[in-house]
């Protein structure tokens, strides 16, 4: 949540120009994203839609300009398919993204909705639905992109952070490196996949009332098992502060939504309780990373892992009970 | 710059609830104000006025909340007059700000525009032009609210600091405590008064064009000289990184603007070397005293008084030139 560039109203305006969506009215910068700037675009309108609302967002770190093309051409593709996913804005040359300053940034069709903390059931209910209509539709892009932060990276990254530096956060922690190691040599090879978004925190839901009217942030969208992704948003969205606190009612509304657009398969459920582990051990293995690397007096919040080990720790104990 | 608190979805609806501004369909949180936390609300609209994009604001520190229907108030006294500043949005009971989780908010009219870095000669125009016309209108308020960061305050404020501290910052800065009690020594008593903004900063300047759309957060807002609030505009605009690279060609335009409404007397107009020395201290001392107070490791941009020493002693050194 940052914004890392200060743009000046001239350049804003000069980059605005490159679009056909009429003259710069408003910017602000907005505490959005982890690996990028963004602001809050007003402009006058034109254009075929006649927007006069946008994102910009301009790519800071932790994000390889090579997969520009691949994350903003599947918001395109899932858009075009009625998914609520924000559009990309192309320039009057056609181009997705273009560079400012020597970084690329993109403008993004704007979209309704708050994200909430902690949501009702029916919410639940709806996200597991959007999110089984993503995946069905995003078989059909023809894009791919290697998950670089599955169960292995998450064991390897934690092995290198090494059980030290592990323990001076939290003398529970370096039990994650045995534990991601197991999790990595059990992982499923086999499960369907699909484009899966990998990052669904309620930062990057967007609701209007009971519905999502928006999923965003798709900088971590790869090729890979959709269950997993089921996974990923369940360790995401059921529980509450610290990783505590479980609750069941969220987490079976998202599944039973999910099944009621795509039901899974007897090993995609079996695998579940795995794959969870696997989840919470990616976000436990890239918080410790940021911790260690972060020095304490840099300007970003750092997030606790430990958060995550007490998913992890519910996941082990629950098993099967957690997504029945 | 900051958003120091997170309000749930939740909150933001039921907060919105409470005035006739139609249902809340997106709240983003803005990286602008530094006393406060803003984000940028779109609701359905409602109301005669229709509006449907909002500046919700919460104070959280450095605003005494007995100082706000003073700051509230003048709002919508000068946006009734025609002056391009936001109303107040006032909830169903007719308050101008609510208490949430124990801190006040308001609702505040969302304005168009730009804030420009460095501004065209023609914006500094514009800019004299409307502070001018703000100084008239503002004569008409009621309130009032005594300048507590005015000349006698920087000198104690840098005395308190302390000659070793200062220096800790900077070995040119120690100077400033003998500076600031010339300054306070010598203030003028009797120039002529209004409600001055006292804080006119590029960030707090909407433009469209060559225009000002808006004048926004008019926090430090006090009964004092108009002609030192045109002295903090000078010292504010005219000036390029680390307060170096004076532009003559602006402070002439913001001059001639200002005189385009409001020409200043004679004391005035020989009072401003003085004024503009007494502004630069005010931020030399808030910044210097803000140094010292801040750890290191806080969240926060730290901003170098040495900035406004390098104004303090252009002025010093141009004296009626800087103005001419």
């Amino acid at each position: 949540m940052a914004v890392y560039t200060q743009l000046s109203a001239g350049t804003l305006g000069d980059l605005v120009a490159q679009y056909d969506v009429g003259q710069l009215v408003s910017a602000k910068g907005i505490a959005e994203g982890v690996s990028n700037s963004n602001w809050l675009i007003e402009t006058t309108g034109a254009g075929a839609a006649g927007d006069t609302r946008f994102i910009l967002t301009m790519y800071e770190r932790r994000i390889d300009r090579g997969d520009l093309p691949f994350f903003l051409d599947l918001l395109d593709f899932l858009s075009a398919r009625g998914l609520p996913v924000p559009r990309t804005i192309h320039d009057r040359t056609g181009a997705s993204f273009r560079l400012l300053d020597g970084k690329a940034v993109a403008l993004i069709e704007f979209l309704p909705g708050v994200s909430v903390d902690s949501p009702t059931a029916e919410q639940a209910h709806d996200l597991g639905a959007v999110l089984a209509r993503m995946h069905l539709a995003a078989q059909g892009f023809s894009g791919t992109r290697r998950n670089d932060l599955g169960p292995a990276t998450s064991s390897r990254v934690l092995a290198e952070c090494g059980a030290d530096a592990l323990a001076a956060i939290d003398p529970a922690l370096p039990r994650a490196i045995r534990l991601a190691r197991e999790v990595a040599e059990r992982w499923p090879a086999d499960l369907p996949q699909s484009v899966i978004h990998s990052d669904l925190f309620p930062d990057n839901v967007l609701m209007l009332g009971s519905a999502v009217a928006g999923l965003i942030d798709f900088y971590f969208a790869c090729t890979d098992a959709m269950a997993y992704d089921l996974a990923v948003t369940h360790a995401a969205w059921c529980f509450g502060e610290g990783g505590k606190d479980f609750r069941h009612d969220i987490g079976h509304a998202l599944i039973v939504g999910y099944e009621s657009v795509r039901p899974l398969l007897g090993p995609e459920r079996a695998a579940l309780p795995l794959l969870a582990q696997g989840a919470a051990l990616r976000f436990v293995s890239s918080r410790a990373f940021d911790w260690i690397d972060t020095p304490a007096g840099a300007m970003v919040t750092r997030k606790d892992p430990m958060d995550f080990m007490a998913r992890l720790e519910f996941y082990r104990e629950a098993g099967d009970r957690a997504f029945a």
